[in-house]
């Protein structure tokens, strides 16, 4: 009841001041802000950022101070406070999606703290747990945005967290969240409830939504036989968010060491795929199978799981965004091969709730800054369990 | 009536034989015989046969005389009236799928008189007209054979009708239908209703088949707007199955040339996609799409104009069978993309029927054995009109 009063006080007290000032707000109504954000006392100004930025297609990361632009009258700055490592940071940073522009700092899975907000912004104050994903910005116009498909923007307006031109940013694109804040138009941030840690949400921001998404789109029943390949960040969150959705699980993964944990997600049975061939005693067998395979694969052999007309989606995005699969294996299968793109903006604030709500707790490991580069070699080792997680203190 | 009493008089006349001779029935119940079947005596003895084949990889066929196996007990012989040209034959010719053994005789749209059965046989008798398509003989005891999908038989035992290992083959492989005769498992060989031509008939053993299988899977209905995108010989029949299924119908061509035909052949639009952007006004337009591109493509921009959550179905089957994908591009599409193969047999069987029924009848060019090699070069030039049927009297 005390909260609830202090929280209703202080949305007022942020609303008078935002009118009266016809700016953006900052304050700092809790002691968790960083000496930078507090330092900011003109809305015009860019802000000051830290993080690590690959500088060339090496796929190595290093510090680098850069700026972010003033907070907008519809944007809002966060103090980062975690930020989790996705396959595809390592994809993009290496070039493997196409030549990028450097330095470019990678990141789309961001947690951390509000510390100002823009003059129309009421959907956060200063002072809430906030989460931001793959996008930053759209069009808002068309139907797809206006329908909560921000990621299919109808006239390609997507803007994604890093590396997209952007003129709005001092740096020409989109800069992500291994640094210490951002700044975000308001309505490509949701909202991280109380009950889940910001470290433990950090990797439902890209892996969780990618993964519920499709999983929520197949529609399948309780007791259905889900498979999901590839049991890696998004892999593990898939199989746990179709575990708690009622599915039976089977996981195909290529890591014998990984089985005991993927037992323990609560999955039926795991297939240790050393070997193609392995996947035939399961021909016709799943109601639906999601693929988190972030590479080329036998898509045909993986889709033969499925029972005939079922649907498999991939959602993990190969070398050059494409994939080269047999068109008569796949004849054969009779199955539907979709892929899928993250998820819109209420499926994320979704997605975040439904886990914080239900306890799907992505396993992590939190690291300093300074192992950025040592974990990005374990996670193409496969040796991450399951998602690494960068404390931003350590910017 | 006095047709139905000499039709049964005829059969039982055929039975009594079958049983007492044990071995297959020759017979001429009308004058359609040619010479090399009325010289058949002995059911243990290979038929002689004569044909175009390939003898390597140059796609150019020339004559060839060759043996059939015997007449086994589940067997008919057919002697074939008219082979129709598919691309698929040209494709495996030139080792487009793979390695081929010469010499080899294409031809999997084949049509004819039943000229002797074996002695197990009851499906058929000699008289009969009857059809042969793309396969001839399966395991036959699966789940998928028992019922009706002897193409998608669990064994991998579908026998393909030319190019495929058949110990059973003086020639070691299955030999198609450019020739005179085929010996082919009765299961194999589908009848040919007498209100439809046999010429007419020939491309619905193929290209009928594989587009009425998926279109009918597509369970579309009426008024949704089906696109095909490729007309040639499988798209012209794709165009005039959906529109008499009561789709209106979008045709994706890239043959200016064929857009007057194809609006004759009742669809409600045609485009000439000379430029990918031409599909960019039919984004998310369409119901379902079916293509029978058999090359490389751009499968997602295609996909594009299928709504959201929509399917799309490939039936051409490209070089190496590969095709290359964005995934990226299908994600955006949100479209389901699957690959269908032919149809069974029972499905065959009915789409004989129905397009006999209602008159869907193939655009077709006759020609002579000796016009075959033209004939390829006009297919791979996409000057067909729409099939290419041989006159097996020519061989
Ligand atoms: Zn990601
Ligand atoms: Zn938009
Ligand atoms: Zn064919
Ligand atoms: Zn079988």
């Amino acid at each position: 009841m005390q909260l609830q009063r202090n929280t209703m006080e202080r949305r007022k007290f942020i609303e008078q001041t935002a009118i009266a000032d016809a700016g953006f707000i900052i304050a700092k109504p809790f002691n968790n802000f960083s000496q930078d954000q507090q330092k900011i006392k003109d809305m015009s100004k860019n802000i000051p950022s830290r993080g690590y930025a690959a500088k060339d297609a090496s796929g190595r990361l290093s510090p680098w101070t850069f700026e972010r632009r003033p907070v907008g009258d519809n944007d809002i700055l966060i103090d980062i406070k975690y930020a989790s490592i996705c396959h595809s940071d390592i994809h993009q940073m290496r070039g493997d999606w196409g030549k990028q522009p450097y330095p470019q700092v990678p990141g789309h899975e961001i947690v951390g703290i509000v510390a100002a907000v823009g003059k129309n912004v009421t959907k956060f104050k200063v002072g809430d747990r906030a989460g931001v994903g793959c996008m930053v910005d759209s069009c808002m116009e068309c139907e797809s945005c206006k329908h909560g498909e921000e990621h299919y923007c109808d006239h390609g307006a997507t803007v994604f967290t890093y590396g997209a031109p952007d003129k709005t940013s001092p740096s020409g694109i989109t800069q992500g969240g291994y640094s210490n804040n951002i700044v975000v138009r308001d309505h490509f941030a949701v909202h991280i409830p109380d009950h889940i840690k910001l470290e433990d949400a950090a990797p439902l921001l890209c892996a969780g939504i990618t993964t519920y998404s499709p999983l929520m789109n197949a529609r399948f029943k309780i007791g259905d036989k889900v498979g999901v390949a590839g049991i890696g960040g998004l892999g593990h969150l898939a199989v746990k968010l179709a575990v708690s959705k009622g599915a039976e699980v089977y996981a195909f993964t290529t890591s014998p060491s990984k089985v005991k944990d993927i037992l323990a997600f609560g999955a039926k049975e795991v297939i240790v795929v050393d070997d193609i061939s392995k996947l035939k005693p399961y021909r016709k067998k799943l109601d639906y199978m999601i693929s988190t395979i972030p590479a080329q694969f036998d898509v045909a052999a993986y889709a033969s799981t499925v029972k005939p007309f079922g649907h498999f989606t991939q959602v993990g995005m190969p070398v050059g965004f494409e994939l080269t699969l047999s068109n008569i294996g796949l004849a054969n299968t009779r199955v539907n091969f979709n892929a899928s793109l993250i998820g819109g903006i209420p499926e994320t604030q979704e997605v975040v709730h439904y886990c914080a709500d239900n306890k799907i707790i992505p396993s992590i490991q939190v690291i300093k800054a300074q192992q950025i580069n040592e974990a990005w070699t374990k996670v193409l080792n496969k040796e991450a369990r399951y998602r690494f997680v960068i404390d931003a203190a350590s910017f």
